[in-house]
Formats: structure tokens, sequence, C-alpha cells
């Protein structure tokens, strides 16, 4: 459906797929809002039913289930970009869908992922295809080493890389990937990673939060803070390469953007590259619930539900942690520290603490 | 129940008696902190239902439901004072109940909370019992005219609330309560309204958030605006009240105090009293969710779990609006007006505005 609804009133229902915890808080945000949520998940008692007015747990491609699901909602969006494209093209001939499959169909393969952002003239890692032993060789070859080798598909939290420091090392990379579509990618020296959440309307406004700097341990995301160390070129850079994104794709929602930061060459002219996209909201984005009057959550479901933007100004400093594994055991204590807020999403928590403008 | 269960960890299930709005929030902090939380409740569809884990729909003296209710929860509280003390003593026979029935108790009843809060040294209106036209026209020839006749029971926003201009309007006042058990109160010409939102732990820590004022638009509380305007030692004496009260109830949970403020006399001391207490989360503390780290409905859900206390600081000044009848159908233009948070709970909105430190 590509005509526009009217913006959805409070008691209105937003239909989500994947009942992650994403989808959780996104839930949550629409409760804020007066909204209903139903949640469509593969997954038995999963995080988001727990406070959704209606869950459906059924398979991806059950079209009988899928019907229902949209025949009860007002719109439609997701939670992680996993969801076979054709689930969200069944939905999309029912209801609006927002993010569009468009985006999801971009965001799903690495390959096409980078190609679009390439062809809007935004930078990116070299890279090339990989289909077999041979065209890896090539690549290699034609980048240099160290590169990286990355599935096309499912990749997350390092998941589905190779790192190849010599050439040698091409067939053992490949083995790893078991065959699966992959693409080869110039390392990158960056100095900071950042992340840019860049929200888009219905009537095409563009809204940023500030900037955050991520920091990773063994590829998975422990700190954010906000705001991150930019130049006010870099970051000018950074919110244009957000802005060009959700424009090109004509985008709905809120969009995680991740860029490398390169060391200042000695061009005067800002170095940055982008990583990825993520058409959703973003675990990099959940301090925005403690220093903005707009969570990313709300500002998704805003977006989604054809209202206008909330105000997302960062009225003081945040750093959000990711509790991995033995961290999770420091809960209690870290529940009494000051300016400390926790945020429990049943198989996560990040510990999110702010400090006050003085 | 009066043994102390440990903290409830993540995944735990917390019990709300009431599906009103305020249970509705006090569930979706519970959720944010990785609880779960059942609804027991006499009305379907209820508000805080569509965000809870469970509820059981059932008659508040339906002891075969209750017991179930009981059974699958680990703590339990209320959202609201009018539950029958049996019901709560029921439960509290069952697992532990926070705030206490003894607290509900004391709450249920104008006579009751009257004579406690000034048994326990706290200021509060002349007030006289009245059982009937002779006991009123008592009561009325003691505290002089003009003076409010109340009902004891079942009173919110000036219902059961009449005006005694002269002793003359004894009886047409007494036919207007139909005969229910009231009390006659001295009329306060209070300079302002303010509420003490204080709350106390399982080990007997005391922790308060800024007193706020309050501002009424027949009866109804219209605006919030934190912080009260208050002398030092009008804001001392405020929060004293807070604790003496949370004290001598050996409460547990988040306690709403809403004072007068009297015009300043003669005396150096300050000229407050207490106007009535809600065992419970409370409507003036909306903007505890823009402007402090923790938020009244988590700050209640730590109490009663056995948590220790958020942080409370208020980190900007903030002013919540009730929307009333018309008002709510702005809530499309406030959605877009800066540092404006719309809070919808399905029967009632709330703006909230924040105003950050500069």
């Amino acid at each position: 459906m590509t005509g526009e609804a009217p913006p959805l009133v409070p008691g209105g229902i937003v239909g989500i797929v994947g009942g992650g915890q994403l989808g959780r808080m996104l839930a949550l945000a629409a409760a804020q809002l007066g909204l209903h949520c139903h949640i469509y998940t593969s997954e038995e008692n999963s995080p988001a039913s727990a406070v959704a007015s209606q869950t459906i747990c059924a398979p991806y491609d059950d079209e009988q289930a899928l019907g229902q699901f949209a025949a009860k909602v007002d719109v439609i969006t997701y939670e992680f970009e996993n969801i076979p494209l054709e689930t969200i093209d069944f939905l999309s001939q029912r209801k609006p869908v927002r993010p569009s499959a468009h985006a999801l169909d971009v965001a799903q393969d690495r390959l096409t992922e980078k190609t679009f952002i390439r062809e809007i003239g935004i930078p990116v890692a070299d890279f090339s295809t990989v289909n077999d032993l041979h065209s890896l060789q090539e690549a290699v070859a034609g980048l240099g080493t160290p590169c990286v080798l990355k599935t096309r598909h499912f990749g997350y939290d390092g998941k589905g890389q190779v790192l190849i420091q010599d050439s040698a090392q091409c067939k053992e990379a490949y083995t790893a990937l078991e065959g699966a579509p992959a693409i080869a990618e110039a390392f990158v020296s960056f100095e900071r990673e950042v992340s840019v959440l860049v929200s888009r309307f219905i009537d095409g406004a563009v809204v940023f939060y500030d900037p955050v700097e991520n920091e990773h341990k063994n590829h998975i995301l422990h700190r954010s803070y906000a705001p991150a160390r930019l130049t006010t070129a870099e970051r000018g850079a950074a919110l244009s390469c957000g802005a060009r994104l959700v424009e090109a794709l004509d985008y709905v929602g809120l969009l995680a953007v991740e860029l490398f930061v390169l060391p200042e060459g000695d061009s005067q002219e800002p170095h940055l590259l982008v990583n990825e996209i993520a058409p959703r909201v973003h675990n990099s984005g959940h301090w925005t619930q403690d220093a903005c009057a707009t969570s990313q959550f709300e500002q998704h479901i805003r977006a989604v539900c054809g209202w206008p933007s909330g105000d997302v100004m960062r009225h003081c400093d945040a750093v959000m942690t990711n509790l991995i594994g033995d961290d999770v055991e420091r809960w209690h204590m870290m529940a009494s520290e000051p300016a400390c807020a926790l945020l429990f999403t049943v198989r996560m928590i990040f510990a999110r603490a702010v400090k006050w403008a003085t």
C-alpha cells in the first residue's frame, strides 16, 4: 500500500514484526503514546509479547497468520532486519509498512547495501563480490591485505566475518564461511566509530539525534558515549550522510547509520566512511531514553504513525554500557548508583548513566 | 505475610491490584526493569491489561480468583485506594503486600487519616466527625464558617464535598451527602497547594522528590510545577512531614502527601497543613518521567520489590498539564511542541513540558 493513511490517533494499533528486545521497547514507547501494539513473531513467549495487547506466534511465511495480523492493525513496522523480504512484501499489500520493504531489501544484503550507499555518493570501504574461491583471491589481490571477508546476509556482532591478513589465508577463510555469498572489504583502520540516528517523517522532515561514539568489546557494542567527539566539520558530514540515506530510501522511521571516522590526512575534508545501516531502532540509541525528551523508540513510533517529530535535543551527556555475561550479576549494585538508569530487556541489560549539565 | 522476601530479580512477577491508568504506568516502569506484571481488576479491558503479561478480571471479593492471583506473583502492590480492605488483608496472608494494608486502612477514611496525621504531630485543618444533622450543626458551630462537609470515603476531584458558608445551610448540605459518614473541616484559605512524593524502602531509607506546586481547575488537578515555590524552611517542613508519615506507617513504596501552604503570619515558623495522603503513585508526579533519572513509577516498583532507591534528582524544571475534555483535541498540535512530552494513559492525557538547565 503506497497511499498515505492519516495520522494514527491514540487507541490505534501498531503491528510490530519481531518480538525481541527492540520490539519490546518499541511497544513500551507506543503504550506511553496511548497506542496498542500487536506483535508478530515466530518465537514463543517473546520479550515484546509480555507488554503488547496481542501476539500472533507463527512462522514468517504463514500467509494465513500474516493476513490475520495485517487485518487487525493500522500500520506495520519491524524490529530486526532479518525478516524474509516476502513477509514484508505480503504485509505491504495489506497495510502501510514503515520503513518500506525497499529499505529492508537494501539493508539485508551487504553487497546491495554498500553498492547503494556508494551510488548515492557516500564513501564506503572498498569492496568486491565473492562468489567462489577464485573471486575471493582476485578480491584480495585488488584490495590488498589486511582485508575482511564478510557474509552478505545475517551478520551481527562480528559473526560471519573473517580477517584475512595474508593472501595465503584465502582458502581457509572461504571454507570458514561454508559457501555463503560474501563480499571482501578493505580493512579500515579507523580512529573511532560513531553512529547517527536519523529519523524521517511522512512529510519528509528529517530529524537527527546527536551522533554517539561507540566502543566495542569482542565485536559486541560495549559502550556508547553521547555526544561523540567530532569536529564541527565531521559532525556536519556525518549528519549529511544520514540525511542523504533517508532521502534516497524515501525512508519513514528511525534509521541507524554506523560510520568510521578515519585519522586526519593532509586534506581539510572530514574523513568518514559509512560502515553499515540498520533500518530500525538501534542499541547505540538507548541513551536517548534518559537524555532526551523523546527516545529513539518514541521517535520511530511517531514517524511510523504519521505523527510529527518529538523533541530530540540532548539535554545532558550520557553513557550507555551493555552488560554482557557476568556483568549482569552487578545489576543490583548498579541499581543504586547515582544518575544510573538500568534498562532490562529480558535478555540484555543496559546501564545508562547521565551527566546533568552543570 | 510479614517476613521480608529477598529483592525480586529481573524476571520476577509483580502483582498490581487495580487496572487503571496509574496501574498501566506502573506496569510500563516494571517492564523497563525486566519484571513481569499481573493485573487484578474488576474491569474488562482495563488500561493496565494491555501492557501486562496476565490479567485476572474478577470482583474484588472473589476469594478463588484472588488466591489464583496471589499464587502466581512474587509481591503485590495496588494503584488506587478504594480497594476493599478485606481484599488486601486476604492477599497479605499469601504474599507480601506493599504498601501494607495498614497504610490503605488509614488513607481510605478521612476521619482515620486526619486523626492519624494529627496524632503523629503534623498539623491538619480542624475537623469534627459528622454522623447526623445534629453533629453537623455542632461541628459548624465549633469550626465556624465557611467550612467544608466531606464524605469519609471515596472522595476524589472534589466529589463528596459541600461548602457551608452559613450555619443555616447545614440541613441542605447534610441532605446532599445522602447520609454517607462524613467529617466537617475548617475552610483553609491557603496560599498554595504543594505535594511531596516520598518513597520509603525495605531497609528504612526515605527518599524525596522535589516538592511540586499544584494548580486545580474545578477541583481537578490542572497543572503541577516542579519545583514548587517554597522557602527553605517551608521545603524542610514539607519534607519532614513526608518522612514522619512514611515512618509512622512503616511504609514501603511511594506515598503522595498533599499540603497547604498558609500565608505567612507573625511567627517565623512555616505554616503548613497536610490536606491528605495517597498510598500510591500520584498524578502530581508525572513530571518525574521527564525530569528525573528515576520516575515515581520506577521508584515505587523499586521499593515494592526490595530494590534500592533510584536517582530522583530533578535535573530540570518541569510543568505537567492535565488535558481535560476538549483540551484533548489539541494533542496533535502539542505533539510537535519543543520540549513537550505527551503521556497518554488511554483515558487521560498529560502534557509535560520540561525546561532544561541553561
